[in-house]
């Protein structure tokens, strides 16, 4: 085995074949040569070609069996149909990772997946690791180690930096890279992980935190494969103060669904994604070019993260201009985010006073005619350090466009503290400004837009994996798999903690049972998954001899709708009152596993999405801030004088139900609480489900 | 009076005064001159300094009484406080326009504003039109008379074109500029209106629709102010095909409130204001660089616009991209926007394989490998022309960047029918192909975020301006003024149209009604708003009995909560059923006029807007487009299989209301219906109230 680790092999080869590499200039696959050699890549390069002796002036081998030295790296450009054959000539040249750009494999279909899970297995025998196939390749724009067909390295110069990127679609590496090149920000690594079919993006993520020439990580996401890889690398990203910054395709559904067919990746459920980035701390951008502006903001203040809004409310942002107009171009924007341009308090507009500067106590602080740049320098460095505002917006007018170098001479002169975060939005066309704020190591932002939308996903970011968990012993009484009955799903919840209503199974025949009249009965069976519709729920019976009419009613209709469901008995339950209706969900998402759900109930709700949703198991605190995400929840917490809920037992109720994450002997697949009553006293469950694996 | 019309004077001014010229190259004020003669204006140039004989190498004149000729338009540098003692002379100079640069006017307050209305009173008087004051001033790139401080100008050459840009923000005004020529986007006129105390935008619009040069009108609005002129306008420039895109502050509460006090404008509601711009075709951007980029798109097809989705249904998009993952960020933000990506039918499929390109039934037509240049084009000219899109994407990947010329050749080249859109997004920073696709006369689009704004914008504008709607003669037994009780408002809504529970004014001593019981009983006063806060309503009352009781009760709870309140009687009504509850507004908004509102009722509607809003009065196609915008709505509109409600009763309503706007012989200052209980057959308005000037 080579000396050389993975992650060197992944990221910083040293010596490198080019399987397939043309020696016809104008062909894709004679990029990579030729990049190399433009970008000065000092290492050992072997063009590998069958029918070749030289390919652009060098000389060509015709197979990686006895090159002159060993190969860290081999990248590999022939049909996809040749892939296989070529496994063990790259482990006899001492290659520890094999990128493959041919496709052919797992995008394409069934065939093609069985074709990719071989190739991956042949690898894993020899002690190979495979990137792609159908990846674009990686990128060292360091050492110039450019394996990579991606036109966007076809520019004169690279620019070196400490932002790496990770992307599930090849062409919008090349297309993130010239656009960040083109506004100075300068990159480490990056990287096309193609159809991930052995080294995901988490495995990438993993080697970028130990890459001491990375400061900051890129992700381009289509999708999520290997969830509990990349949870793990993203932990060791907090920890080492490295932030991730992701732009996700799904934000709607036609995008879900396209970023899914596109890829062939499972189908997946976007919101639950958005928790997963969230939970282990990703700055998840919704503006494409958010992606690379927001870094140095994310990069300078990524070691003490700001205090934020706190206590729930709205991230407050103080906005100094000299364009009234453009500043509230951002500010209305971070309206639409959530977050309020707060004005200056008496006594900090006093303390400026003091030092010769009048400004007024308004959302935005408009120095258009009034300070000099000194001035403007003092302001400044006082608002960094003010405790009213959770950050800090610069607007900067006309005088940007054509004194760059006074416009932002304040801005790069100021003492800058790195516990407040400085955004600066440049309202004219001002490339030279933007550049110098960039090399400044202060994060700018050409729209408004973008410019709110960094700043809003920098602050509100810093969600919390989910919690430790307590095992939970699965109740002996209760079934392994398949569909619970809605009298065990009671069961299952009340054993987590899950206040349920009262009910009791009576024989169908009989109906002997306790519970005081009015009485709900339902039809209990693991048949019926959608008992309301079958006719199988009535509520409000007032005595015996309406139960006896009521039930056999209901089973007539069952019978009759779902003939070859087995009925386990009646549930008969008490009548029960409630304030709100909620729903508790709970899904092992096929991509980022458990996750629980809390959601509006009742019909007006199916209108408008209004819910909550986590990775389970969630803590008390977690539940709490889910109860304050779902806005009907408002109609339980003083809302219009309305009386107010028990807003604490059903953050109890969440964090209870969340533990069937943890459960042991058995997977939930799914489970549902449809309705959760909330009283002014308590939570009950009414009804629910449960499907195990 | 001078030869030159208003709108030459206003925009093509060929002899020019300039009071406060400095002779100090520094100063702001030094611009217009230096400017002038930088892009060459042709006319004369008067610079105005008491204190100089010579400014900037040219003659100066001491004032503008005696100058060699004549004035077309003035534009004054000076003092706030100077500024009114110097309109005689501008009159004495010929001069039909007045650009005021100086503030210090009704943009500082109540003062401020005397002396603005001071000053356009006696600019009146001597047939003077104001532009400003706080105008930051105006120019014609054409002709190069530039009366403007703002920075822009400073640029070498400017950008001829046939787009017009119109703002009430003045440093906005420059900032588009330079954004807009850094894109190649050539302008014909740019006018900063500052205070509009006499001149506002929809003059300065109606100018440009006679304007030749003029074939695009973009507006960068923070309020909107007179706004049946800028109504008259906008109708005769749709009239005329010229079409206009608005930029406007205040989508979010924060954005509104700060565009209002930044402008001193008086209070406005953005959402009126939405309804007022959609009603007269303009369209709304939410990007800012969308504003000019979508100014290509608009005025290549301003003369045809698409037949649109029809029916109800999403905007549909035939994408075709060389970059999967660059189409899905444009597809994934218009699935944000509603619109959808649509798939290639069979029948199509078909035909493009027999002119010998494969492509598949998938709602993006990715052709990365498959096509050649000739194909491209092919396949764009069938989409151009193909039945089952409203709009056809193309998005360019890394060719973009590095072949500008071959990237965008086809669609360059292709026969482009004016009745379908194409929008063009490039994936890579390609600022070559955005200039060769501008020259080209495509829209072409730098972030995926704008490029779907822009379509979203164009494929669902086209509102309809209010109706004409018949004059509604005030009911003869009713108040002109001040606040209807609600007895008098439910005679008022009954006479317009809209079906009202029946109900009596009974005496409250004897009670006596004909109404059968179960009843509902009010405290009838034109005092009481808000009745159920004051205990002033009872529902379910069972016989007469406990009708008494009741209204003892409430006359109590009245007498105790609200001592002052005049009590009319008590309205008694039978109890009413319904399927959804729904609230009825009316408001005479100060910004656009009358506006009807149909939003959803209950408590829970309140936790998320759900309502539609238009000019007031709308016919019934305008009512039903309303009904179907409201979520609400749908639970009547056979959601989940529940009972349908009378739509066509409650657009009935809805028209009916809305000719309160039609009032004669009183003003309608507020109105709502709350709750409006629609049926199964008919809708029945339960409560309300109106409030007249």
């Amino acid at each position: 085995m080579p000396d050389t680790s993975f992650a060197d092999a992944l990221l910083s080869p040293r010596s490198i074949a080019l399987v397939g590499a043309s020696g016809d200039a104008r062909k894709n696959t004679a990029r990579p040569l030729r990049f190399m050699r433009k970008h000065g890549f000092p290492g050992a390069v072997y063009p590998i070609n069958a029918g070749r002796a030289e390919i652009l002036g060098e000389k060509a081998y015709p197979s990686l069996v006895g090159l002159p030295g060993p190969v860290d790296h081999v990248f590999v450009m022939i049909p996809g149909s040749d892939v296989a054959a070529m496994l063990d000539d790259c482990a006899r040249a001492g290659a520890r990772v094999v990128t493959i750009y041919s496709d052919g494999f797992g995008e394409t279909g069934p065939e093609g997946q069985e074709r990719q899970a071989a190739l991956v297995a042949r690898a894993r025998a020899l002690g190979l690791r495979l990137l792609g196939p159908n990846s674009i390749g990686t990128a060292n724009l360091h050492t110039g180690a450019i394996l990579s067909v991606n036109a966007a390295f076809e520019a004169d110069t690279l620019l070196p930096g400490d932002i790496s990127l990770v992307s599930q679609s090849g062409s919008m590496m090349g297309s993130l890279l010239s656009r960040a090149a083109a506004r100075g920000f300068g990159f480490a690594k990056s990287v096309s992980v193609g159809n991930e079919s052995d080294i995901t993006v988490g495995e990438v993520l993993d080697a970028l935190v130990d890459d001491a020439g990375t400061k900051v990580i890129l992700l381009f996401l289509e999708t999520l494969r290997d969830a509990p890889t990349l949870a793990r690398a993203l932990a060791r990203a907090r920890a080492a103060g490295k932030p991730v910054i992701a732009y996700k395709l799904g934000r709607s559904e036609q995008g879900d669904a396209l970023a899914q067919s596109h890829t062939g990746a499972m189908a997946g459920n976007d919101v639950a994604v958005e928790a997963f980035l969230r939970a282990y701390g990703v700055m998840r951008v919704r503006n494409l070019e958010t992606l690379f502006e927001l870094a140095p903001l994310a990069s300078r203040h990524a070691g003490a993260r700001p205090a934020g809004p706190g206590a729930g409310g709205p991230a407050r942002v103080a906005v100094i201009t000299t364009t009234g107009g453009g500043a509230a171009t951002v500010v209305d924007n971070l309206g639409l985010h959530g977050m309020v341009a707060a004005a200056p308090p008496a006594d900090f507009v006093r303390r400026i006073a003091e030092q010769g500067l009048r400004i007024r106590e308004t959302p935005v602080i408009d120095l258009t005619l009034a300070a000099t740049s000194a001035q403007y320098r003092m302001l400044l460095e006082h608002l960094l350090r003010a405790d009213w505002c959770d950050a800090v917006l610069s607007v900067v007018g006309s005088s940007a466009q054509f004194h760059p170098g006074l416009a932002v001479q304040p801005l790069l002169e100021a003492d800058k503290p790195v516990d407040k975060p400085l955004a600066v939005f440049l309202a004219p066309e001002a490339p030279e400004s933007l550049a110098l704020l960039r090399a400044g190591g202060i994060a700018a932002f050409r729209t408004p837009e973008a410019c709110a939308d960094a700043l809003a996903v920098f602050l509100t970011a810093g969600g919390q994996p989910p919690a430790a968990g307590e095992a939970f012993p699965w109740p002996a009484r209760l079934p392994r798999q398949g569909m619970l009955s809605e009298h065990e799903a009671g069961a299952l919840f009340r054993s987590l903690g899950v206040p349920v209503a009262g009910g009791e199974l009576a024989d169908p025949a009989a109906l002997t049972h306790a519970v005081p009249y009015p009485v709900v009965a339902k039809v209990c069976s693991r048949d019926l998954a959608h008992k309301t519709e079958m006719g199988a729920v009535r509520v409000g019976i007032p005595d015996a001899g309406a139960l006896r009419a009521a039930v056999d009613d209901m089973l007539e209709s069952v019978a009759r709708l779902a003939p070859a469901a087995r009925v386990d008995g009646i549930l008969i339950q008490p009548m029960e009152t409630r304030l709100i209706e909620m729903i508790l969900g709970y899904r092992h998402d096929p991509l980022v596993g458990p996750t629980v759900l809390l959601g509006a109930g009742g019909i007006a709700a199916e209108l408008s999405p209004d819910y909550a949703i986590r990775l389970a198991p969630v803590g008390l605190d977690e539940a709490r801030q889910m109860i304050a995400e779902v806005r009907q929840t408002r109609l339980i917490r003083g809302f219009r004088g309305l009386p107010a809920g028990d807003c604490e037992a059903l953050a109890h109720a969440i964090a209870a139900f969340s533990r069937l994450a943890c459960a042991q002997g058995t997977q939930v697949v799914e489970a549902e609480i449809n309705p959760l009553f909330v009283r002014a006293e308590g939570v009950v469950a009414v009804d629910g489900l449960a499907r195990l694996a």
